[in-house]
């Protein structure tokens, strides 16, 4: 193998974004929200980029992986999670507590999860500075693109106008119906989305359900999602479904778990949607085989990288299960993977979920626009994206700064920070 | 995307090889038989290999694809399943006839089963001339190999000494338990194999059993495995699970079809092995419901390329069935292709099966050569072998000049021709 496709060396840059005052069943996001970025640089001078989870206990995993990389070929990729399951050890002690994980929204948070959200960013790297050497884009290593353009869907929030103790964001306040309608047409406007996903598991469920049925009235006949991140009892799920019904593309993780979805799932024709019950390749043959979910949402970060997402799509069309993407607060570089990876999907038919329009910090140097809601699948080498090293080093320099209070998401604590009541 | 990926040409060579008349329960191997060799060029002037079952069934799939492959790129392989069920049309009159495929012995016959491997070819082709042109392994465009050698096991056949009216082979005649050990020895004073498998069907259950066990009395602890091809009643294999239980490393295909081997799997401990109830992806999941089958044999032949050979490991990984190789007839250009996926496949704890010490024909300039029953993965640019234009040209002529007869692997009728009684 070419030696110029050796790692000379791996950077790992943790930093903290803003995010806005975005409201979820656990709580609030907090003004600042960790990610990292991972450099993989090749002895031919190229280097790749990848991005992932920032907070400590995924550090803590990329750290002893970065260091076991230099050496190594970044076409390599199916090694890394051998390679991770060797030399990353146990997770920090406190860390993998069978919770929810409090600020992903991730299901159960596992050793395992959280070292594959480590090896996606160094797969996602690897790819990038493969296709740079070679002068192909990442959809071309992962079979090709089967379109030109990748669909994304505009995500609601119920939300504060200003965290506490700051200044208003330039959305305003969202707690009610006439809220949600507003900011949807705002995203449509600054991105043109046609289709729109809200975030429940904040208001009472009747007043979520209102909320869809106002997006309907605005936008009818576009695609609705709510995902109340399984906060809901079964019988709850039930009646905002069957109030919903047609007007729903899906209803996202109702309930929380395999059997509470199956049970929901046996009683409603409307679409069950989960980023939640099937968030690893354990958990799928159980969903699956009980029919809790029609769709699963593929997210790189949760599966192990491009080449997994891919595996997972190749699974659920065996089983005739959907595939849609889901998101979690991220900046350019993993939007741009999502989109090479969509772009290889055949039967990806659901429009992607990004929060990406909520961010107002990214570490690329020419953010991505969305025209009619999608992006153009960039046919440049590797991701197509490049690194701002002057923002990275300010974003680096607010982790560094930071006193450890948000170096960890916890959308809990920052709601009871921000209303100790 | 850079223009000299772009598909200049593309070549459909027909060819027929020599065969020696190994038994299976259909009949006998011809002693010529067709196999297709495609060879797809850039505009970069590069041509990468790609090589399938040749019968005129194929063929005819395969030239309306080659038709429409010039102007795309050489990426562009997730494409090619969409392309081809819109070009190549339904297969041949009569040839889709809802039989087990009397040549291949890999099941029943659809339209599907045919145009994913006239698809494989050309994907293998792709991929062949991506990395040729990229510089890089076509493992490395699979995400990269998890190993240095990729073992093989040697396949034993009971077998006529010569073909009718012809003088013997090299290896003589095998129609009894010490024929077979002695050709385990050859194979293994060869090849080096380390694992042993023997195709059953053939003679009476009983005889093929007292074979393994001979070749257990001759290699003590070697894995050993039988495949009748589904001849035998649910009955008869139980019988022989019972007699030959720990011998085995696995029982492949005793019986036809998913409901009886899930009746032999839930009253035997002997891992049941397939490359017949399981072919396709659609074919799985009652398969693995049912408890049928422990270890699938994939093909990339069968399954649609190197691609999709990996997405049915991850598909069994995730149902946790074992992963095995199967194989037929075939040169040196699909034996590269199974050795570059296969290096890849991390949970592949099984040797592959070859034909490949079986065939005096190839067309590649430099044949492989098994040490230890294994083969090194190249780390050269495609799938690092090259072709012999004037081996190809003679193979070619064979199949100019054929009448007719043996453009269609039919075993059963080489016997028939061969046994008229
Ligand atoms: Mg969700
Ligand atoms: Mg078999």
């Amino acid at each position: 193998m070419d030696s110029a496709l050796r790692i000379e060396d791996v950077r790992l840059t943790p930093i903290l974004i803003k995010d806005p005052p975005l409201l979820n069943t656990q709580g609030v996001h907090q003004p600042l929200t960790p990610r990292l970025v991972v450099e993989v640089e090749t002895r031919g001078g190229i280097t790749g980029l990848g991005e992932t989870y920032g907070d400590t206990a995924y550090l803590a995993l990329a750290r002893p992986l970065a260091a076991a990389l230099p050496g190594r070929s970044v076409t390599d990729v199916n090694g890394l999670f051998r390679l991770a399951a060797d030399v990353c050890g146990a997770a920090p002690a406190g860390v993998v507590d069978g919770r929810v994980d409090a600020g992903g929204l991730r299901g159960v948070r596992t050793a395992e999860k959280l070292r594959l959200s480590v090896v996606s960013a160094f797969e996602t790297a690897c790819l990038d500075a493969l296709g740079r050497s070679l002068g192909v884009p990442v959809h071309a290593l992962l079979g090709g693109r089967v379109r030109e353009e990748v669909e994304y869907s505009a995500y609601l929030f119920f939300k504060w106008a200003a965290h506490p103790g700051a200044a208003p964001d330039a959305w305003g306040e969202a707690l009610d119906p006439a809220g949600v309608v507003e900011q949807a047409r705002r995203f449509e406007a600054a991105h043109g989305f046609g289709s729109f996903k809200l975030k429940g598991g904040v208001l009472a469920p009747e007043r979520e359900a209102a909320a869809i049925r106002a997006l309907a009235g605005e936008f009818p006949g576009r695609p609705l999602r709510l995902d109340p991140n399984g906060a809901w009892s079964v019988a709850t799920a039930l009646a905002v479904a069957a109030e919903l019904g047609d007007l729903l593309e899906y209803l996202e993780d109702p309930v929380t778990g395999t059997p509470a979805m199956a049970e929901v799932a046996a009683r409603t024709d409307v679409p069950l949607a989960t980023n939640m019950c099937v968030t690893t390749f354990a958990e799928a043959p159980e969903a699956f085989a009980r029919g809790a979910v029609r769709i699963v949402l593929c997210d790189h970060h949760y599966w192990g990288g491009l080449h997994r997402t891919r595996e997972l799509a190749a699974l659920c069309r065996t089983y005739g299960v959907g595939l849609s993407m889901h998101s979690n607060t991220h900046l350019g570089i993993s939007l741009a993977a999502m989109t090479q990876v969509a772009a290889t999907l055949p039967q990806l038919a659901h429009a992607c979920d990004t929060h990406y329009p909520w961010q107002t910090d990214d570490v690329v140097t020419v953010p991505p626009r969305f025209r009619a809601g999608r992006l153009a699948v960039s046919d440049a080498p590797g991701l197509g994206v490049d690194l701002d090293r002057d923002r990275l080093a300010d974003l680096h320099r607010r982790w560094l700064d930071d006193d450890g209070t948000l170096r960890d998401r916890d959308d809990a604590a920052a709601l009871r920070r921000a209303r100790p009541e």
